[in-house]
This record gives structure tokens, sequence and C-alpha cells, in this order.
């Protein structure tokens, strides 16, 4: 197969890691002259064209999606995958494309599953979800010149901009900074922050936003954060015993901002409405018990994708107007209030 | 296309219904000795076999089945297809088989959509979901010929063993005997019903399951169980409203069975936890309140759908050891109590 260069083709050349190359695309500042150099010898020798080599579908032979189904989570915000899906199905069926599923053990299988669905010519494009530190199926995609986007950033990685990981996903950070701005304009000071153990990219962007919102709009020292701050297991009987938890801290907190409604529901369980629970994914629950909580605007999650793989930015350089980075969104959340 | 004659076939050379050449295959008791003959003669001019013209897959060109994806429902049981979509995905990709989404506005609409994928041969079979009382699709795609296995029976037919009219469905009148029972053996004699309006095939039998029930095991009056029927639309707000409505009931109910948890919910948040109620469907939600509910054994369901489509029925005559019914499976619910 004739296939264009890809960063991984340039890094091999030069002697460097993908990450090297991205930086001398990306910050140039940061990389060692000589270093840059001889990415930028690599680049010129090989004919490397940045933009054109992101991981798009270039041709329609077969118009189809591949999208992995997870397994079903018990969880309360787990439905969010099956939301998602939904909005990129109708979507692209109305791009005229198909959406094929497949399911996989674990990521060796999956990377197998490639295989065969590319064999099969049956598939033009990939869309992963659940992203993670150290991810092999993007290395493999890469490596395969396969187009994909990923529905998450790679997290873990210093450099999110590599030009060949197209990606979508939700600004957590700036979510919990709007419910914790929420309760803090109602009145609350005390705001206690019920989240994941530290170590998931997801739950410490959006501890981060609480985090940074405290700090900024309030006068409680790092200690008193530090307090206000617990990590549970997603489930909502973990949240319960962290929330009983929250209600013993003297003075006591007048809210709780919440990493997922599945902690938020825990939380009312626990407390009832004595004090105010903001939840996160707005699912059906959040709007059962009349919560507020951060909507993920999941068809603008689809709408991204699609555009990155199919839409107008396809194959060519540079980006839509206004677009800084034409190969990642991140996606603005919206609070419901209840 | 040469193809094996159907029901339609018969039908239409004996100038009759579907409905009666179909009564003639199983109940032919009940249809007149002249019309009887009549479809006799239609069945051994045209060779037609009434097993083997099952809508069962009978050739492995793609490999694909195909199943539409509803637009998100914002009810809590509303994840239910999704979970019986991620178990059919599950087993389709271990017997080798790939599942299609595609979506649609209307019936129109989706018949269309079976047009398209069956002229690119990108499909084998469809696999449809919430049915209903004179689903065109059905008739479309028996028409056509083309194999298919729906979940959920064909509502509002006099005879549901069509055998061109393969179907899995879960008898949720079961699914309400055993919730109903349950409360009654802990102690309850007034047990009230949380339903949907009169109309749904699926409510309707959940709701008959309570009532034979009570008939069976109280005393109570049938205008007594009249109060202690009540009709909502599937919303927790109007579950909710109801339970309230049903704690002014003079004796009081002492226990509620709900046709879903999105009731379950809202009878829950009406009323605490001072009168037992059980739920159906057994969603993240239940679990979280600690409610018991009936779950729908979706593993079974697309087990079911599987077999009856590619399994070791297919085109066979007869059906396998101890089913009578070879094209039609009722998966039996069971009761989570917690």
């Amino acid at each position: 197969m004739r296939r264009q260069p890809t960063v991984t083709d340039v890094a091999s050349a030069a002697g460097v890691s993908r990450q090297t190359v991205s930086n001398v695309l990306n910050t140039p500042q940061i990389v060692r002259a000589e270093t840059r150099e001889r990415v930028e010898r690599a680049i010129a020798s090989l004919h490397y064209r940045p933009h054109a080599s992101a991981r798009r579908l270039r041709t329609r032979q077969s118009e189809t999606i591949a999208v992995r189904l997870d397994p079903v989570t018990d969880g309360i915000s787990g439905s969010l995958l099956d939301r998602f899906l939904h909005a990129l199905a109708e979507r692209a069926g109305r791009a005229g494309f198909r959406v094929l599923l497949y399911t996989a053990a674990d990521e060796p299988a999956e990377i197998a599953q490639f295989g065969r669905l590319l064999d099969g010519a049956d598939v033009d494009a990939f869309v992963l979800t659940s992203t993670h530190h150290g991810d092999t199926r993007i290395d493999w995609l890469i490596e395969h010149d396969v187009p994909f986007v990923t529905f998450g950033r790679p997290w873990g990685v210093a450099d999110m901009t590599d030009p060949e990981h197209l990606w979508v996903d939700v600004d957590g950070r700036h979510g919990l900074t709007l419910a914790t701005g929420h309760v803090l304009d109602r009145g609350a000071r005390r705001v206690a922050f019920l989240g994941w153990p530290a170590g998931s990219g997801t739950g410490d962007d959006r501890r981060a936003g609480w985090r940074s919102t405290m700090e900024a709009r309030t006068d409680l020292s790092r200690a008193e954060l530090d307090v206000l701050d617990l990590a549970v297991e997603e489930d909502p009987t973990d949240g319960s015993i962290a929330a009983r938890l929250v209600a013993t801290i003297d003075p006591a907190p007048d809210a709780i901002v919440c990493a997922s409604d599945s902690l938020a529901l825990g939380a009312r369980l626990a407390l009832g409405d004595r004090v105010p629970i903001v939840g996160y994914d707005d699912t059906p629950v959040a709007r059962a018990l009349g919560l507020s909580s951060v909507a993920q605007q999941l068809d603008e999650v689809a709408e991204g994708v699609l555009d990155l793989l199919i839409g107008a930015h396809r194959g060519r350089a540079g980006g839509a107007e206004g677009v800084d980075d034409p190969q990642h969104r991140l996606v603005k959340p919206r609070l419901v209030v209840r």
C-alpha cells in the first residue's frame, strides 16, 4: 500500500519520538535546535504534510464507521456512551454513513477486531471511546494509517495536540466551574466536592474546576479545601457514605458539587434536600430528583466527531474560521439548573 | 429472484387473509371446512413448507444484522433497549456476526431504509424492537421475504403464532405475578398497581399479572381492585402524583407494584419507605434506591433472537427438544429482591 508519510515515519527517520515530532510541529520553541533541524530534514525528505496526514476519512468505500460497544455498566451515568451512540448514529445516518458495532473483551482483542474489520474492507473509520493513558489502540491505528477520532482526550500525554490523533472531548473542568459558581452565586461558601480517587484524567479535570473556582472566589485555605475534597468510587452507595461524612465536617458544608449523577444520587439519598447538590451528566435520575446537573452536550460531541471524520476539514490543511486547532474540539458543557 | 413461497403467497392464492392461513396451520379446528380446504389446496399447489419459510437467515452473505437505534428517551427505563443492544452485539460478535445500526424518523422512513440496506447487500437480517399493533414494517419484511426477528410480540393480533413472524418477548404478566406474589407473601393484602393507561399491549399484560394474582390470592372485590388500579404516563413526576393519590385511598394500600422503575422512583420520592414498592426493569435506579424490581433477562432475549435467526433451528422444520413452538420465545423474567 502506497500511503502518505505519517508522524511515525518522520519520528523513525529522525530517530526521535512521535511526541518530539509533534512538538516540532506545534511548539518548536521548546525543542532543542539540533533536534528540531533533524526533524525538519526528515519532514522535508519524506514530503510529510502535517495536516493532510491527520487521521481523517479520505475515501468512502463502504461508508461505514465502526464503534465499539462497551459492556453494560451498572452506573447511573453509564448510559452516557449509549446516548453518545444515539447522537452519532443519527447524524451519521443523515450524512449517508452507517455505524457498525463491535465488541471486544480487552485491548488486544479490540486491536484484533480492527484488523478483521479492515481486512474485509467493511469499515472506513473508527470512533473510539473510553480512551486512557497508554492506549495501545491509538498507536495501532496511527501505525496502520487508519482514520479515527476519539471521544476523549489522550490523557497522560504531555502534548494533546498530536495532529495524528483527532479527538473531541467535553471540558469537564469548565463544567465543575459552572456548578461551583452556581452554588456560590446562590450564597454557598463552604462547597464540598464529591469525586473519584485521583489518577483518572476525567475525574482530576472535574476536581480542578471545583478547586480553582473555590480558590478564586472564596478565602478558604488550602487545608480547608483538602477537607472538603472527597474521593469515592463511582457508586451511589459510596456516594451516600461520603455524603454522610461530608455532613460531619465542622463547620458544615453548605453545598455539594459532584463528579457524577451517581454520586449526587447517593448524596441526595443520604442528606435529603437539606443541602444543595449539583450532579454531572444530566441523567434522567437528576431530572427525576430535581437536581441541577452539568449536561455534556453529546449532540455537539457527535457533531464534532463526524465533522473531523467526514466534514469540511477532511484532508484539508488549516482549520475552519475561528478554530485554532482544527484537529481537536473541546465542547463546553452547560449547567441545567433545577 | 426465485424464492420459496410464503404465507402471503398462500393467502393470495386462496383468496384469504394471512391470519386465516396461519389459523389453518396452527388451529385448523376454528376454520370453516370449506375455507380450510381452499387453503390446503393452495399450500399443496405452491409447495409451501410452513416451517422452512419462517423468516430465518438462510445465507451468510455479509454476516450482518441491522438494528434500528431509537431516539433517546428521557425515561429511566428507556435504557432497556440499549441494554438489549449490548447483549445482542456481544452474542452476535461471538457468533461471527456484525450489528449495523440505522436510524429512521418514522415507519415509512424505516421501510425505505430496509430497501436501501438490502439493495446494497449490506445486511442479511433485521432485528426489530418496539413492535406495535398494525406494524407495517412486519408486513413489508414478510412481503419481501427478508429474515427478521422482533423483540416484542405482535400485539393486537388474534394469533401470535404466525410462523412467518419470529419473535422473542418477555412475559410481563409473569413478572407482575412474581412482584405481587412477593409482597403478598410478606404480609401485604391491599396491593396497588401503578401502571400505564389501558391500550398498550405491554402495559395491559403487566396489569393482568397483578390483577389475576390479586383475584386468586385475596378476597378483594372487583370494585376494590379497580380503586387500587392506577394508570399514569411513564414519568417519575406522574408516578409521584399517582403515589400521593394511592396514599389517600382508605383503607390505605400496604404495597405498590409498578409497571416500571420510573413509576417506582416517583412513588418512592412521594412516599419514602413507608410502603413497600416493587419496580420493573431492574435499572441502576432500582439498585440505588434499594427497591426490588423485575429483571427482564435481556441476555436470554438476545440469545433467543440469535438462536431464531442463525441458531440450530435455522431453516429446519420442527423445534428443539422441549420447545413446542420453535418460532417464538417467551422469556420468563425474575424478581430481584432487595
